[in-house]
């Protein structure tokens, strides 16, 4: 369904591995990934729906406006989730040394078109 | 205790708000906040220490290592969480369209320094 699009934020993207667009419920739309990812973007994007709920609560809480985006940097993995709407997001995982810049950039960039389809 | 390091990043970062060392249960060691900060530093730390939890969880669960850092963008805020050591941790806000890239620089170069100190 999105297969151009997130190849291309994965090959992109300087150390990117997997990227995948899933509802809040860990129910995956469509996924990309590059060959020999040593994680599963399914379990990662599980976990960090948690991390996302705890985010949203945070800013309603501070009445920040709508989270859009949270990142997580571990020492083998940093993550960036990308709210697509109510319902979706895509996370992106990639090499602890990985372009973050860049990969947030491209997230950024594919999110208005992606929305749309949703 | 910090003021030097602490003024430093907020003022070196465009957009950059406001900047804070707290322990893991919300009690604040150091801050230092540009005057007209449109919010509380205290008050995101602590709603942010929540979203830090959630990331460490869900690291253990990934077995991905510590989580060393998080970013939470909001509408109106954007926030840059560090772990400084297994206590505490630095958390950065600044503008949504503040200078990320340069946030996590100066806040990656000030950590080592300041965790010597706890």
């Amino acid at each position: 369904m999105f297969k151009e699009q997130l190849q291309k934020i994965v090959d992109k993207t300087e150390g990117g591995l997997a990227v995948i667009v899933m509802d809040m419920n860990g129910i995956a739309l469509d996924t990309y990934a590059k060959d020999g990812a040593p994680f599963d973007i399914n379990t990662v994007s599980i976990e960090l729906s948690t991390v996302l709920g705890a985010a949203k609560r945070a800013s309603e809480m501070l009445e920040a406006g709508k989270t859009s985006e949270i990142a997580v940097s571990t020492e083998k993995l940093t993550t960036i989730v990308r709210t697509l709407n109510e319902t979706y997001f895509l996370a992106f995982a990639m090499k602890p040394d990985g372009n973050v810049g860049k990969g947030r950039y491209l997230m950024r960039m594919a999110a208005p078109e992606m929305a749309k389809e949703l």
